[in-house]
């Protein structure tokens, strides 16, 4: 998947959701900013760094990342406070020696987090949906000021889905929260504290800017290729696919 | 996950659905079913025959299979009609002589499922719906009596699972369709062909028979360990998380 003139800016206080049909550069947008892929053409900033220019393993540092590939990676033997200690240094466990500082940074993002329960429990007893919350914690833990959240509630049953939405949404409304970005198949996941939708096709931008205005029915069927009503309720969004 | 005390049994025309919390049973059922793991305690019967006494590699042969790991394990360069032709054997990839009379059950099925468009195309040119229904095809070829379908709209964006429920509708109402098993998170997912519903939760069973006195809001807040509303439309289902 190429991008192609995909302009994107996010802004410190922003909460970014990005929709996409499969195969529309979603994940290669999230490739390109965690420096998996390099960009062939085009320019890439961030916190007004260049890539190429400026040390990108630096630059990295402030963007965070909760992906599938990292919760693959996690020793089941690890407790709930190793697996957010190991995020301090983008490091995947913690075999080093325990620096007392950053366990008690971690477990006061446990604490933060409401998860302070997982602080001794084992990676393998921990549930998936505790396991996406302890990997948001790890992110936390490198301070980033954004944090990609990569369809972070696949796999969840319905409740441990609407317990995510709920925690996401309460770091999202904290004042001192990384800017969010979402990437999601699902509009029911975009929680009220979010502001701002990219919407993705073919690699190309579709619709991009304040949330309410790129989320219209109209914009949604072009970026899917089919008629798609967007529902909105009080404070969420439901589609129907119409063909 | 140990099962304990589940009596389940799928008759010829029926349909299922098994719903249940991350770590309810359900993986283990299946994996039960397709011998990746030994039943310890109780009795497995398949098509009159028990689990311990008679061939199961025989007995396994009616029952397909269309799961993540075989997505997984299928070359990139395989076309369409290689992935189907590859299910005659329970193998993946099929690297042997080309056997004519294989090729063309392999395309009937393709023209039968609307899938003939697919027949060339190779695997890493489909799309993740695309895959679906050749993964669906792949099992149709060693005719199964039941097929289990793990989770197929996982990961699909709104119009590919849209398309994908609809072709597996369109399967389940066929009269000559072998007995689907579908195992999701989803009730939206639950299409008007689904007979019968399987409830499971932490390893026993909370209800089982007929879909629609399964399938009540009381049983799935019983399920699921926290309050959940049932919402039915003309033919489908919704559900709501109140607490």
């Amino acid at each position: 998947m190429i991008l192609q003139g995909v302009e994107w800016k996010v802004r410190k206080g922003e909460h970014w959701v990005i929709l996409g049909a499969n195969g529309s550069g979603k994940s290669t947008l999230l490739n390109v900013f965690n420096a998996f892929i390099a960009p062939t053409e085009g320019r890439l900033f961030a916190f007004g760094r260049e890539y190429g220019e400026d040390d990108w393993n630096e630059v990295k540092e402030g963007i965070g990342y909760v992906g599938s590939e990292v919760n693959r990676m996690i020793e089941p033997g690890e407790s709930g406070l190793d697996v957010v200690v190991s995020g301090a240094r983008a490091m995947i466990n913690f075999w080093g020696e325990t620096n007392p500082k950053e366990q008690r940074a971690a477990r006061s993002i446990l604490r933060r987090l409401g998860c302070l329960a997982l602080e001794k429990r084992y990676w393998r007893q921990a549930s998936q949906g505790e396991r996406q919350k302890l990997l948001f914690g790890r992110a936390l833990m490198a301070k980033p000021k954004v944090l990609f959240l990569d369809e972070p509630c696949a796999g969840l049953d319905p409740v441990a889905r609407s317990s995510y939405l709920e925690f996401m949404e309460s770091n999202a409304s904290r004042p001192r929260s990384p800017s969010l970005v979402l990437v999601t198949h699902h509009v029911e996941e975009i929680t009220p504290s979010f502001t701002h939708a990219l919407l993705l096709s073919e690699g190309r931008v579709v619709a991009s800017g304040i949330k309410d205005e790129v989320l219209t029915s109209k914009n949604l069927s072009i970026a899917f290729g089919s008629r798609i009503r967007l529902r909105r309720r009080a404070h969420s969004y439901g589609v129907t696919v119409l063909e």
